[in-house]
């Protein structure tokens, strides 16, 4: 079935960045999207003016929908047609294009770190820190707006560390991550980097693990945010594995807790309830793996449609408190699906101008759009 | 050039588990050795009787020696020709055949994990503990003996921390490993699992991490080795590498150091003395290297012929006070090469009855056995 | 969404070799089916009186069905409930139990080998040979009945020859293939086999692929199949890829085509009548991809839910006519997409008795099966 | 043992490309040679006047040699020191700086597509065809002249197919590769294309295999090469190996032979004269491996110091007359090592003005240079 173009009821979304990878997989999780529509594909000047099908080699195994196939690509101008901006463009980039559309008024949702630590700029999981999105008021612009979603190998750590800072106060953080090629985008990493080989490096992804988490779990108070008192401690380390990252955590505790406690802790998650009816949140924003094994990224990333975040292997730890493994798909929940519900939080908060005139419906269960 | 049968003068070496990877490993590794001759090959009943090409699936890429490839393979019983046993069995049948050969005055040399902790049973890594060999003394055998050497991801976690635990004391270790599919032998880990996959589980590796080093580090005293006084706690995946173990390490010391200090005594490492003139002691047990994507499994596992250990990627860590990475080849430097360089160490002691009777020569600079 | 046990008007299938990859598979392929219900599931004696979760090791990406994960495992004898025996049984244990169940009067659909060549036995894929299932006519069981499928490598590569063979007649067939570990099932081909490396061998299958497509693509004559009269020669490797086998095939033709008559031949195949209406029949049998780089495993293994065969990169060639590259999902259209489809083709043509007091419906163009 | 710079005696060599992969093992080849000298680095315009090992980033496992380390990369301009050029360079540039060399009065040995197919270019494989050589007596450089070897794939192929054409005539080749990544440099295939993948296209090499294998395999005639009398068809795949490029190859023999004459003609392969007492030249040149399992890249790639060609699975063929598998190191007997031995051959050969004042010595046995 194609997407169709006239669905005049949906949101017009321009896509930035188009033809990577983020904006691919941003392509295909607004396949049949509920609310939104793909108004536009913007991309670098050497392919506007080309269809998207010629600009780009598509290189996800869902086919191409031949409606966006022939769509032509254009030039990252905030002329394009769109309400919101949902970008999957380069940190090289990001910034004065994103900037240059918030200011005209698009509501731009970012997957680069550009504008992450912004103070006026919320750097938002639905269902960690809905409540975040509060700081858009503060922004300047006249209607556009500028919200965020944390670094790929963030977002999975932050959700397991969510319920465990509710519950115990977390202090301390110890992790190791195992991450996948398609973190680095297309062309990335070179083959002969990762045959019978992994890398102990990735540019600035522990500083992001560093810092990230602590404005995400941090409380919105009347000045902006007040960052989580917590230390992180990240070493990342790129494997031979296409989609998933996975981290091996240690953690810290303020309050005692038995191991029971923080299984329960972590298998009874609370979403914000913002989060809760927003078409692209899964059913199980996070879920507790029992087999020793899990998870494992082939086994789990796709579960929930890539936006469950798995857990497992809790164990008592004799150096900090308890360890355990998270998983996540970083393509998915860590990039592109972070956007298209981050854009769904702000189409149903009402707080950004440019997008209040647009009505949303809650989806009857069965259309959960996963 | 084949390996010569009747060198008198060499001590009789039989290798048990000769089929296994490990067993092929120490075979490849006693190649021309300057000390040893292999005087015969053991394994299982159903190997027994065959010539060990027949027996064995020879699966490493330097050429398995004719002459070798046409010796009878013979049971693991102790009236096989040999003054040492050096053992590549596996833990499931280890324990009882190492024993009964250590009772028939065999020196033995173990690889497998089955009495590593037995309090009169030395844990050796030549470079760091050479002088706990001194337990022997203790063993109940007439003249035979046995020597462990330490589990494969172990081996590379405690060469980097010995240095560190001299000059500031080390109090605390978060460990996570990236550990090569070689390390679970022949079959092994399907294909199946580290497709696209890595594996956060290696059945009793997390907890062998966490006791083998305070064991090594620990100091003799007048009733055994006395445990060094920290606490490890580990995190291990299997990754689809063939060979290296690769550990993301943070300690905490207990001695404020900078960090110019901590490379400092990296870079310095001082093996033991015992370690020295071994033929099997790499000219650099230990090297740190500079570039921030090093070390790498597959640039760097074979440094000083796969007994070098590499440390890099040394930072500040806001949890413990330093973390780093460490990469060993499990197969040799963490298996085979330790075994052979233990036997080195266990001849040139003199303190075992079973190989007093022969006398080793310094080899010349030129003829490191590397 | 759980499998419903109690819907009465579907048909009663037993799975055999259920813990297995292919077995998997099936069950997986038998969710939310429009005809079948899964009604017992069989496996080797050590799994028997298991909780299907407990008997097996899931490793497919989509759970496994609660429903499913509860069932108790039984041993293989036709007194279990059932009226099709759906078999992903090994062939070293295949033969003797299908025949069992057979003659107790199940319609048996096997994937195994061992009966594939017997005169009597239809080896079928419903686009390609739907008509050769009337050989069951002559099989000497009371009600029972015994289809099977080709081996997993035979498949795509008759997929593509069947419309080169109808437009121009094929002479001869040089095929050399790269598959995938699936093939082997699991615990299947060690890791350290396929890290950095190609295995130029797998046992028996370059007979199978000189043969098998001789019954499938002859002509069903009075005293059985007249194999087609074409000469086939296989070089069989296996490559580090999950799923989906890709082979290089270069073909002889009896009549002169242009390339373009050729790429029209592929593009344009017609299956069989019989098969058009079945649930798994895909929307398109065989898609010819463009792109000169297509098809590749990761990319195009998925299309028609692993049931489309995918062809490409067609030229002309110096020593045979033409040569181009086949693609096809080796465990789902080689193996258990494979079986379920042939079920669906028994029940429709109502010539086994086992099956004929099922109706069926044809299923709306949207509950296509897929 | 740093590498000697004042070693007078020996031949000064420039290397051009020498930051490439092939640059790399160019410079690992020359380590020690008994002959050559590495007189100077060359490479891009970007890279000039840094030292070497900040120029590159080496990326083997053998250590980068201090005093290479710390050599200056220059311009890729005649004027540098150097008798014989070895060129690594890409065939993207290597076209007008090659023949500039040639005619400033080096010898060239390139690596390069640019110039392989010109008349009075030999195309040599010593050990094939070494007599080729005379060609350059054709060339209309004063004193310079260049040589080239065979594309990767080629060089394989064609050490197989010598022995069958010299004994039986070959009419016929059809032959499927599965090609390593190395192959195509650094940065080269990224990692998303060869995780759980591979790809069944590389640009160029179908044409290459077709063709070289006549040139080198034809005649030195009165007027230039005559091409030799066969039809070849390739189909070229690039796998997730890292070095190693596997054949699988069918032949039409001219004149009858059995299976056994023909493993005869592999077992007994004659290397031409010319390239007996080369110091690069392998001892077993061709080997013909009876495991049925066997060559694996990873295996036997590095066999004879990565110069020893692999033959096996030698099998009656139903569509021409026999199929064989065959394996070859590409980066070193596909690459830097034939263009080391080509060089060789050169200086032996007395035939190019730029090295007649250079006397070389048969190397003793022991100092094969391997």
């Amino acid at each position: 079935m194609e997407h169709s173009p006239t669905s005049s009821e949906h949101i017009p979304v321009t896509v930035l960045g188009a033809t990577g990878m983020v904006g691919q997989r941003i392509i295909e999780r607004l396949r049949n999207h509920p609310w939104f529509r793909i108004a536009s594909l913007c991309a670098s000047e050497k392919s506007a003016g080309k269809p998207y099908a010629e600009a780009t080699q598509w290189r996800l195994p869902s086919p191409l929908d031949p409606y966006i196939a022939r769509m032509q690509v254009q030039e990252c101008i905030p002329t394009v047609e769109g309400a919101i901006a949902l970008s999957g463009l380069d940190s090289s980039v990001a910034g004065p294009i994103e900037r240059h559309f918030a200011e005209s008024g698009f509501a731009v949702v970012s997957n680069a770190r550009n504008h992450r630590m912004d103070p006026h700029v919320p750097l938002i999981i639905p269902e960690v820190n809905a409540d975040h999105l509060q700081l858009i008021t503060r922004q300047q612009f006249r209607s556009g707006c500028t919200v965020t979603n944390p670094n790929c190998s963030t977002t999975g750590l932050v959700m397991a560390l969510k319920p465990l800072h509710d519950s115990f106060g977390v202090t301390n953080v110890d992790v190791t991550t195992l991450q996948a090629a398609s973190g680095a985008g297309y062309p990335g990493v070179p083959s002969m980097d990762l045959i019978d080989n992994v890398v102990p490096f990735i540019s600035g992804e522990e500083e992001k693990m560093a810092t990230e988490p602590r404005k995400i779990l941090g409380t919105l108070e009347a000045d902006g945010i007040r960052f989580a008192d917590m230390q992180l401690s990240a070493q990342c380390n790129r494997v031979p594995v296409l989609d998933g990252h996975l981290a091996c955590v240690k953690v810290g505790l303020r309050q005692r807790a038995t191991r029971q406690q923080v299984e329960d802790a972590l298998r009874n998650f609370r979403p914000s309830p913002g989060s809760l009816s927003l078409p692209s949140s899964p059913e199980e924003p996070l879920v507790y793996l029992g087999n020793p094994a899990h998870p494992q990224p082939r086994l789990h990333r796709d579960l929930g449609s890539g936006m469950t975040v798995s857990v497992g292997r809790l164990q008592e730890c004799d150096v900090l408190d308890y360890k355990f493994v998270v998983l996540s798909h970083n393509t998915i929940r860590g990039a592109a699906g972070a956007a298209v519900q981050n854009a769904e939080l702000l189409v149903r908060s009402r707080l950004c101008g440019a997008l209040q005139r647009y009505a949303v419906f809650d989806p009857p269960e069965q259309q959960k759009h996963l």
